[in-house]
């Protein structure tokens, strides 16, 4: 028969078992987090209809969307967690209770230009709080705690809230009478990470902009603003007064900075930084970028942000919200192309491998019975290889543990474990292998799932 | 604006908090106990190019398929995880160990007729065991263990595996002389169940399958044995010695039957049944079918069997297998309806809600921060909403304990908290607290998913 070259396509990551091993941990961390913050669990369609899924329509998104015709239905696969969420609150608003709070854990789809790196079908893992006409500042302020708490679920200790108010942008850009270009302006200055100050200078004085030099002195001057929480803050007190919408923004943010410690949050996983606009235009208060201190040229790893209106295309009533969302299966590839995953943690499908040595299999399938019933992942090993082939498949598959048991074991009533690492093997009764090994796998499962260097 | 009615696909099955809740335990058993077992977690797109995905070709399922081109590329939606899992190993055979054990919690595509009950979307939850060349028969003596203990989990008691094997069909017709039309017969005879014995004597002697009533009749007295499974291999044996095929499956079937006991099945939970046959072309040795005894209309909710070559449409490998997949949307569709899901196991998003009776909310957040260290699933409400919103907000999501921290709570360092269910309201220490509220939960978690009545 002709074969069909199997493969996977590009742009869609297939993960083989140890790192996948390692994925559903790091999944596993984010639904324990999230759910300990009162999020709950949402798993939405990945098809939608077209025109709900697009009802905002344009943009750059939408050449990227797999959208396709089954039958009379215009159909297209979701490119974010964002718009089917919108779609549920609207859709089942009589169902739910406000603030509803619900995380999402699943799959998106952009057709991108494949490149190293880049993802076509990705998962987000994304929480949101959403309010009914209301939303009080302190869900705001939880946000930090919650990223926070995750980051350093998985292991990491150098890495960086960064936060900043859209009021405070917006409240200046008016005191400065430059409001209608301020969405330009912060763009622009969105760039200042990467091009430096003197090209954000030079863009915001060109002729699509169209500053003058002044003007663009006085943003530069106002988003190098740095230093403690504390120092920006009181540097921001300076602008205060003149304003409303940026009265009303340093308030916020000081009430988010307020109660960080409260939250849990160390003051140096938190910066205060007015340089952060996010580009999407529906942000309207708090937003927030998190950044790898040790790795700044992956950039933001967990985004998001305030809004006024979810569902707007769907529903006349007001749904504010706050939400983050982070890129995972961009993270996980680039935390493993940085080495940063802990490759000491165990990957096996199996915790113990019995390789039975008596034709009956009788006694060694009971024993995986009984060791199942405690809770360790065990596997039988029962084909018809030579001993060798037997102990390279567990050596190959770093099954911790290898359990012999032949006729001598089976009347003296013990087992034969070894240890695949240390290579020590012991000749013990059921109940002291199992602690023997409980012990051996709650060290080796110690560890975090991420590695800073 | 003009607004568009938000809408979810028919045939896509979208799930409310609380009974999404219900679906995230079931999941949460299938990984754990399919983790006991020694089989390792995968996740492969959910789009391929059409061409590897549909290299088998034919057959109904094509039609259902979600097919369609992006840019140059024609893609199509998966239809179920075998042709992926063939896809993987085949693709990454190298990097892979035999026996090569995997489950897979997915979801996949077909376009069917939508009706009640049907989804167009929806997840099946597969293990399968892959070995290189062989793959000994314990592996398929150990499948009805995986299930037994999988229902076991969920909380069944009343439900019935049924096995049979291939190789003692295909013997037995061979005997009979009727190879040829094997397959024709045992589509017929899979339809017992539900037209009776008349009508498939019927069809065995219609024109299209031409059998001689003497032979109709040979057929449905070998599928009428029945009894104990010792009573059944018994009068199986009576069939012995005549055909090789036949005389290895009866010692395949004999070896299942003998470990049963070793791997924790319960004789009431398994019955041999010579009428399954299961329809797919490619089961070669032991089949399986699992029934709720209660709800025999509802079907088989876990299926799978024995197949000589798993990948070849892929590559010239011998790859064998035995597998299983359960279909887990239309199953807790079918518990649902049948009221079968436990409403009694907390569905909310947290365990507590704290309502801060403070201008400043430091104290709450702090004691918030203390409770998630403790692994409480925990929210805080800072809504300005009268104090009966508040209380209707715990009991609409069932938040099963109310913590109310105003000044005085504070200033005598105890915290005030109420059972929503029992009405109960302690003031206590934060560690007294804390015991009352992880001995209450651990009581409210202490049933099944499933209930049976």
């Amino acid at each position: 028969m002709a074969k069909m070259t199997p493969r996977t396509l590009s742009g869609f990551m297939e993960l083989l078992p140890a790192p996948q091993q390692q994925m559903e941990r790091i999944m596993e961390i984010l639904r324990t987090t999230y759910s300990r913050y009162g999020f709950t669990p949402l798993d939405t369609p990945l098809i939608e209809a077209s025109e709900v899924l697009l009802a905002k329509g344009g943009g750059e998104t939408e050449k990227q969307i797999y959208r396709f015709t089954k039958g009379d239905a215009d159909l297209s696969l979701r490119f974010d967690l964002t718009v089917p969420l919108a779609k549920y609150v609207a859709l089942h608003y009589n169902d739910l209770s406000f603030p509803f709070r619900r995380y999402q854990i699943g799959k998106v789809y952009r057709g991108e230009r494949a490149q190293r790196g880049r993802f076509r079908e990705f998962y987000q893992a994304d929480i949101d709080i959403i309010g009914d006409g209301k939303l009080d500042i302190t869900n705001e302020a939880e946000i930090p705690a919650i990223i926070c708490q995750t980051f350093t679920a998985l292991g990491l200790k150098r890495f960086q809230i960064r936060v900043n108010n859209r009021k405070i942008l917006n409240g200046f850009y008016a005191m400065q009478a430059l409001s209608e270009k301020s969405g330009d302006i912060m763009r622009t200055v969105d760039k200042l990470d990467k091009i430096g100050a003197e090209k954000v200078k030079a863009l915001l004085c060109g002729e699509e902009i169209g500053l003058t030099e002044a003007q663009a002195d006085e943003i530069l001057k106002f988003i190098a603003i740095t230093g403690s929480n504390a120092e920006v803050l009181t540097a921001l007190q300076g602008y205060a007064g003149h304003n409303e919408v940026f009265d009303e923004g340093l308030a916020e943010l000081n009430t988010v900075v307020k109660y960080l410690a409260a939250f849990g949050v160390p003051e140096e996983n938190f910066a205060v930084d007015l340089t952060i606009a996010r580009g999407l235009d529906y942000y309207t208060g708090t937003v927030y970028e998190t950044t790898l201190l040790d790795h700044p040229e992956i950039g933001s790893v967990c985004s998001g942000g305030r809004y006024d209106n979810l569902a707007e295309y769907y529903t006349d009533r007001q749904l504010p919200g706050v939400g983050i969302s982070i890129g995972l299966t961009r993270l996980f590839y680039v935390l493993g192309e940085q080495g940063m995953l802990n490759s000491d943690l165990p990957t096996a499908p199996a915790d113990v491998l019995i390789l039975p040595m008596t034709e009956d299999l009788t006694a060694a399938i009971a024993l995986a019975t009984k060791l199942r019933g405690e809770g360790i992942r065990t596997q039988l090993y029962t084909e018809q290889k030579k001993f060798k082939a037997k102990m390279n498949y567990a050596d190959k598959l770093s099954i911790p543990y290898v359990i012999f048991l032949g006729e001598d074991e089976i009347s003296a009533g013990v087992v034969a474990c070894k240890d695949m690492v240390s290579g020590e093997q012991t000749k013990l009764s059921f109940d002291e292998t199992l602690e023997r090994i409980r012990t051996g796998l709650a060290e080796k499962n110690s560890g975090h799932v991420i590695l800073e260097k």
